[in-house]
């Protein structure tokens, strides 16, 4: 957060030159834009989208009605619901000059390079146009086609890279239970495939992120839609912001047992270690995400769930104890991992399955941004070397 | 620009819910960080990369040079100088993987379409970690490939367009003789590379641009160097930003004879057209970089450059008239499709060329942003409906 009076604080004017005001380094809580998809109220431990609460959503609804709320502003009723799936459910297919090129490239870097170069082809192949020069139906049909691609387009390269086949997407299935299905060519348990569409919904946007706001940037150039999401993929692809699921994971590993996780936390803590899964820019409390995927966790079974409930309590205690006043909680990426791996996820898919779900959020972002356009172009302060100094000869 | 008095008009605080301030649309003036790679003084009509002037270094100095000070910090002397040619000019073959997929990518889409793809193929394909997990040294010879690189790219994507085969670049040609030689195949006319290098240099860098700011936004994620540039590569494409060279030259077609400059652009004005290569966000005067390319372009010879200036000058009057207090004057665009024509470069290659160059710029940013970084996660105003509201059952 930032009050008026940091912000005087830290303000600088330069009339002289054009440039204006400095703000917070990585503008932490400062607003930069208007948005109806939603908001995160940290101090409250809330966050909505649309007029409904996300958790509440995650609750009681499907992926793709959220998805429908997100693109169209209203929850769908029954029939419109059905409506929704049936089209979704028609876009899910590769087409064909992108899957030819996959095998080669499934294997270059991790599957969210592959993710990122997939998408820049997928835009490419179909002709997306500037998002500013077609109209929003056109824009709005582009994004349900690419968020119905993405899961393919994952799933295709996580089998490739393991030597397997891609599966075909099923229509007759929900979107999370479909991804799965392409994942391992099973039919996943109905309590993995709800546990993941909750997750998949709990995920779906968390205001102006990284990602968020460079998918924003780019669209605001009036950039086609693979572009801007391209960008929001590549930034998720940084540890800072998306790489970290995993990382909580391989946590719980090198603790191994309940009763060395105080020892574990306190080596870290004096090593200076990072704790992944622990503390958030924007929540200085309980994750409101992590208290769901907690209680999602548990019915799920196995010795996972119980065992990242023990050492979240004890990593808890004793970081209130060795950094008082930090308020450090599990957030999303704790639990998430824990998930995940409970419904066969594999752990280098993690932050893609993620990214499989917020590519809807990134899209609507995209939309509202070419709706009421402005190109972003800030400005900086130069602290470097007088100029201009003479040019000297070669 | 915006004055302290115009923030504090639009400022909110908000200190309920975490987020704070709101700022001037598309962050226009607005500070959003320190850079000591340059800065663009708009009330001028100047700008410098480091401690000289952008226009001065395009005057006396080679594309390599201006690298050179833009990743160092410094102009090389002599023998640096003559270093670093060699070392970038031995960087510039596509590794194999990339050149292999390059015949299927270079029809999809457009030229910058394909080199997004390239390039976020290129870091996979060279395994380049997350920019925060390499020290300032890797991530600098990265950085060295990756703009030795995209040209090479580049060209390979034209003439596979065109149904030739690539041509493998030349390490005895300088940086921008090399570019027009994989081009064409042939050695272009030394006036020629030497105006198409002075445009190179000209357009190296220029403050926080949409798709500089977007490369800080992923790298700020601690995301690899792909992921920042094929980001930038991506606002690039958007016709606000970078699109506007070849409509540039578009519209003098459209104009056609000198006689028809003063009614077109009547007409263009009359039915409210954007016209191509006149105003800019930053300049409200003559941009400087329009006026060196004026001086680069009428020793080239051949009817363009007369044209060109001509309808230069009929516009810019006709506008200050019709448009009285607007300071609409030519941009960099402008004279930078009559340069890039009248040296034999293809239309649809103008703006991937201006990135080609732009490549180093971005690098330098990625490198300053990772050297001393704090994720970049502004905020936003929720203007939707109040929520939560209850969610209803399906």
């Amino acid at each position: 957060m930032v009050s008026l009076r940091d912000l005087l604080a830290v303000a600088q004017i330069r009339p002289a030159d054009g440039t204006g005001e400095e703000l917070p380094r990585g503008l932490e809580g400062v607003v930069v834009a208007e948005t109806s998809v939603g908001d995160v109220r940290g101090l409250e431990g809330f966050y909505h989208y649309r007029q409904y609460s996300a958790v509440d959503l995650a609750a009681r609804r499907s992926f793709e009605d959220v998805w429908h709320l997100l693109f169209d502003g209203e929850l769908p009723d029954r029939t419109e619901s059905a409506r929704f799936v049936r089209e979704v459910a028609g876009m899910r297919a590769l087409p064909p000059g992108v899957a030819d090129l996959l095998p080669a490239l499934a294997s270059m870097g991790g599957p969210l390079d592959a993710l990122r170069t997939g998408i820049s082809m997928l835009g490419a192949e179909l002709g997306w146009q500037p998002s500013i020069d077609i109209d929003d139906a056109e824009l709005r049909t582009q994004a349900l086609r690419l968020c119905s691609v993405v899961p393919t387009l994952l799933a295709a390269i996580f089998r490739l890279r393991n030597g397997q086949d891609p599966v075909p997407p099923r229509p007759d299935l929900s979107h999370a239970a479909n991804y799965l299905w392409m994942l391992s060519g099973q039919e996943a348990p109905a309590a993995h495939v709800r546990a993941i569409e909750q997750y998949l919904v709990l995920t779906i946007d968390h205001g102006f992120n990284a990602s968020t706001f460079a998918a924003r940037v780019i669209a605001s150039t009036g950039a086609d839609l693979a572009a801007a999401i391209g960008g929001a993929v590549g930034a998720l692809s940084g540890p800072l912001h998306g790489g970290a699921p995993s990382r909580a994971l391989d946590m719980l590993d090198s603790i191994g047992t309940p009763d060395r996780a105080d020892q574990w936390i306190r080596d870290a803590v004096k090593r200076g270690d990072r704790i992944m899964g622990f503390g958030h820019r924007v929540y200085k409390m309980d994750d409101p995400r992590s208290l769901f995927l907690r209680g999602v966790a548990r019915p799920l079974g196995g010795s996972l769930p119980d065992f990242a409930e023990q050492v979240e309590r004890t990593i808890v205690d004793v970081l209130a104890e060795l950094k008082p006043g930090r308020q450090l909680y599990t957030n999303v990426e704790f639990f998430a991992g824990v998930v995940m791996d409970t419904c066969g996820i594999s752990r280098e898919m993690f932050t893609p399955t993620f990214a499989s779900g917020r590519t809807v959020g990134w899209s609507t972002h995209v939309m509202e941004q070419v709706r009421e356009n402005r190109l972003i172009r800030p400005a900086a302060r130069y602290v470097g070397p007088a100029a201009p100094q003479p040019v000297p000869a070669t």
